[in-house]
């Protein structure tokens, strides 16, 4: 592990104090800091971490790396960069129904600009803050831009958020509005950088990981009342796949085209092209997720609690097999289950 | 977290094909595995770790990115740096005195080569297996090849090898060899990288982390035996400037020049070139640690029982400040804490 602190016995050369510089973004002071959640934070060869604080809580752990020109745009604002790279881990945390508690981070840049870092830091430490999640520990190296972090959070596996828990007869379910940041990705990728409404730029950018969500619909899988959980950021339909692939056999999802929450960013576009974005965009960083239709009036009491956040139901779970689209009129659709693809050739 | 199943109901394309064949090289039948060490493994949004088994225990986390270009040559054995990629980790884990336990996987590559992958995974795969350590994730994604772990342990708080804890009077240890990888990666660089030596690319590429080792020392630990540790990634002067700044105040080391334990394959350099790779290389992967001398016997005891490993008394700490270096004629010489700088601009 390569976080530590300065050497104080040898005079720095130039690219040791650049090495250092890094070092000082990431390792803050005492004060500075949320209250520690490790035993043994950064500058040694390994973090220690609490016991979790429930009895019966476990940790879970998940990762994301994070590229240049695939993930995102070298011109990306390195603040909102630090705030993403962690979002999208917080958002495997809600997924799962865990409380964020500690992560570590590795660093790979062409060369270290302090400017950019000081501006990553700041995202980062923010959204960190915001969840009383602590940076452990980390390494840093150069090398093509790549941020990669991988995050734990303490979960009671009986009410963790599972995907392979989704049952015939569920109601579907998926958090705030979808496709604000596929609409962004698209603009840029048609050429017009500029010309991506600002909102949609910000949906691509500070995605806002549905932490609170995620924690209260535990509560609710605690009881049965939440089946399984699956967070989107590839697109709705791939997520939906990966769900009915991870559950019982046998297992089809009818969607309703009419009732998925589309950004308000997406009004401007023809339906079908508004269709397009939400079920095979990506980016969303919304939670999907299953549960029994007794549980609708405990959802819906959901709604607004977290952020301002909306639940909405877009359709439900079947015997079958796929995806089905179905238009206010009635006529059905298949729907390939495909979403964002990495080794698709389009790239950022 | 991008690890997960098939998607059974969508018709894969070529792009998704190729995502698939990635995941199915990491995830493995239960039947090819160590036991697990995880409530839930590898297809949700996270893994859900067990607790660790002794009541005292907690968990230690590492983490390094492995770089193409800066950590490994572009051209290396893809089996080799499967192996390498966790064992840097593991070694990491051993200079704590922590138990593998489970690791998660970031992979990014510019596009998915079956025999490339295949290799990859049986490095990783059999490392893992030796040292009954699960993966429980990860992400795979295109970009320049990158290779991201984060490796979990379990260790009791209070036997744990820290950088911290070394002390004026303590002896200096170190296992193993110095100056084989380095001696690989200096010729290389120059040129000759027709004319490595075999052992020497055997230590660049195949380092052994000194798990059972450290385990041994953290029992030593316990009982004040043994006061700190790290791991000798960077170089062993630089790694032993860490351990200085991390201790207690005015704390220096004294190397005895002629103690340091060469690597064979330097036999044929001049004594003061296989000094400047044995203090100043890299990717030794030993375990640098200090103890009171009235321990020596408990320690020299252990040479030899972990995979034949020497381990050798090199040097002491004194008060002073910084690293000098004694030849045996009694001259001396102060000694930079400098090891190899990721942003210093030389690069494989």
């Amino acid at each position: 592990m390569g976080f530590s602190c300065a050497q104080a016995s040898a005079p720095l050369t130039a690219a040791m104090a650049e090495f250092e510089l890094i070092r000082r973004f990431f390792a803050r002071s005492a004060s500075a800091c949320p209250p520690p959640q490790a035993l043994l934070g950064i500058g040694d060869d390994c973090a220690i971490l609490a016991a979790p604080k429930g009895p019966n809580e476990r940790f879970a752990i998940t990762t994301d790396l994070l590229v240049a020109g695939v993930h995102f745009f070298a011109d990306v604002d390195p603040q909102a960069l630090g705030h993403k790279a962690l979002a999208v881990n917080l958002s495997d945390l809600a997924a799962m129904g865990a409380r964020p508690v500690a992560y570590v981070l590795a660093l790979a840049m062409p060369h270290a600009n302090e400017d950019w870092l000081a501006a990553f830091a700041r995202g980062i430490h923010a959204l960190a803050d915001r969840h009383q999640i602590e940076l452990v520990g980390g390494d840093t190296t150069s090398g093509p831009l790549t941020v990669g972090i991988t995050a734990l959070g303490e979960v009671d596996p009986a009410s963790a958020l599972r995907r392979d828990r989704a049952r015939v007869g569920d109601d579907l379910w998926v958090s705030g509005t979808l496709g604000g940041a596929a609409l962004a990705v698209a603009e840029r990728r048609a050429g017009r950088g500029h010309s991506v409404p600002l909102a949609a730029q910000r949906c691509l950018d500070w995605p806002n990981p549905r932490v609170d969500l995620g924690l209260a619909l535990a509560q609710l899988a605690a009881h049965g009342r939440v089946h399984a959980a699956i967070d989107v950021s590839d697109g709705l339909a791939s997520e939906l796949g990966h769900l009915l692939q991870r559950s019982e056999p046998g297992l089809g999802a009818r969607l309703w085209s009419s009732r998925l929450p589309a950004d308000p960013v997406l009004q401007a576009l023809a339906p079908i092209d508004q269709l397009e974005l939400m079920l095979h965009g990506g980016d969303d960083y919304e939670l999907l997720f299953t549960a029994p239709a007794s549980a609708r009036g405990e959802i819906e009491s959901l709604a607004g609690r977290f952020d301002g956040v909306a639940v909405t139901r877009f359709g439900m779970l079947e015997a079958g097999s796929g995806l089905v689209l179905e238009a206010p009129d009635g006529t059905q659709r298949a729907l390939p289950a495909r979403g964002f693809e990495h080794f698709g050739g389009a790239e950022c």
